[in-house]
């Protein structure tokens, strides 16, 4: 049976999020167990009352949270009792087998690699996250952790993701592209260009360059680019998407008979709504850690919570880290 | 009187979406005058049916037209009678006022560089546009001709987006931000952090680091980073939206009731199609030539196409070109 270290304290809504997100997994998980890192009086009387049997569920007490304005230095050298990292000292010890935490992403990245380590010849683990596409879901790293990527920590890049891509959607290769602001060769910076030849000439399923627009538009499964081109592209789509929601929510409360029709279209909007809800994609996988941390965005709710959760669950499960960990050091055959 | 010159020929409709542009822009802006450039016989019979006075409308023929694909350095050497550059020919022989195009982005940059020439100090035309946000426009620059920008070449965009946004919008001292990974301090690499010094001892409104997603929520007039994250930014938002008109039209139309829904909902959707509608925010200006050039969408029809060539009348009449290089040259005071 597998164990989820849960930071019970952190992301916007605290335990307000992680708690019914913890009773809901538990009843949907029936083959894994929690463990929930927190403040002792909340979690002892939640554990109490959850009415599941003691085996599947305990609290490990903590005094201190993270905050989303704390450095990762200071994170890392004051907060040694934090519900992060205690959770992830958890993973540290065997004592679990994923930590979730809906924290500070710096913190949580500093913590992961100063805790479990990164295997040799990975410098810092990078982020990688499922984002909506009109058919499907496309896969992109590194999304802020590495702000300078060399072009061999590129070709990393794309060895992680494709196992993380078989591991979550059980896609064996992937097309992998690299971000690039035109499709034609010469393109872009000399960094791409040398890890575009990398790429060529490894095993990976490497279709070529590809544009900002075709992480939502196109077929290519995995997207892979440096941290803040990445991080650039997720907040910018993140924006524009908010912009075109408040549009449509202005537009059908504007007066008496757009709310009317509002009324009528409802049903359509709910749909469109599901269908583009972030909370689905919630969890994104810190991938070249020895261990499995997953990074649950800061303004999750119960559900998108859970989600992470279940993200963690199956790369635990699958033992992804272990598999990344093989598949960099065995550098003839990256597949 | 100003004459702007028109690359009739480029852009995926050419002469279809450039003629009736010309033919509407003649009749809204009764003090300016068109050179329209490309073949012969299309254009002298437009010219002849047009019914406007002759020393408003005249043709100037070539012979080719520069295709999507083409190579900046090919259009450079091997198309000099192409719709193009003869345009930018006659803005540098002082015979028109500004030149627009829908043409291949590479070689309009390579072109008007290479007849126009830059500034001093300038190394190449940064490009600048308006991008849509729920209340108002934000301008971002550069969005893909500087792949790679020092901290000064940042600080340059920040000078010239300011006088664009003075020119464009009559905002004298717009809020200027840095597009970084974070809005903290020491976030980014190197040459951002750079950057915000130099910003932070210059005259201009400077008011920090901003993420992507304020570019489309936020309050910050002049959003600056270098061309790579400036495509990636524009490329992602284009990418999530068409992604949310698909998947708009897709629920709207999936059975009778909901096609009944949509009918009902017509008006809030035509006005939310209005309000995001990319044509009324074409017109890239090419910042930091010894010239006007405007670069429109390749994609654009009559409707933006005219917008395209309204913004370079303004810029020509501002004079824009001219008080970016006095502002640029005069560095004690770059406002």
């Amino acid at each position: 049976m597998l164990t989820l270290a849960i930071d019970a304290m952190s992301g916007d809504r605290g335990l307000a999020a992680t708690l019914p997100a913890a009773r809901d997994f538990l009843r949907r998980n029936t083959d894994a167990r929690l463990r929930l890192v927190g403040d002792r009086g909340a979690l002892q009387k939640f554990v109490a009352a959850a009415g599941v049997e003691p085996a599947r569920l305990e609290f490990v007490p903590s005094t201190e949270v993270v905050g989303m304005s704390d450095t990762a230095a200071f994170a890392l050298r004051k907060k040694k009792n934090s519900s992060m990292r205690v959770a992830i000292d958890l993973v540290g010890r065997g004592e679990a087998d994923a930590c979730i935490s809906a924290g500070n992403t710096g913190a949580l990245l500093a913590t992961a690699r100063f805790v479990l380590k990164t295997p040799p010849g990975i410098a810092r683990p990078a982020i990688c996250t499922a984002l909506p596409r009109q058919n499907g879901r496309t896969y992109m790293l590194d999304l802020g952790a590495n702000v300078d990527c060399s072009a061999a920590v590129l070709l990393q890049f794309g060895v992680m993701g494709t196992k993380l891509m078989y591991c979550r959607e059980g896609v064996a290769k992937p097309t992998v592209g690299l971000l690039n602001i035109g499709a034609e060769e010469g393109k872009g910076n000399d960094t791409i260009n040398a890890a575009a030849e990398l790429f060529k000439q490894s095993s990976l399923n490497y279709v070529g360059f590809v544009e900002a627009d075709a992480i939502y538009a196109g077929d290519t499964d995995l997207v892979v680019c440096d941290g803040l081109a990445g991080n650039v592209a997720l907040k910018a789509a993140e924006g524009v998407a908010q912009m075109i929601v408040g549009t449509i929510r202005e537009e059908f409360t504007r007066n008496r008979i757009r709310r009317a029709a509002g009324v009528v279209a409802k049903p359509a909007l709910n749909a469109i709504k599901t269908r583009l809800d972030h909370r689905r994609y919630n969890g994104a996988s810190l991938l070249g850690l020895r261990g499995t941390v997953v990074k649950s965005h800061g303004g999750a709710d119960a559900l998108a919570f859970r989600c992470a959760m279940e993200v963690g669950l199956n790369e635990a499960r699958q033992n992804l880290a272990r598999q990344i960990e093989t598949a960099l050091t065995a550098p003839a055959a990256p597949q």
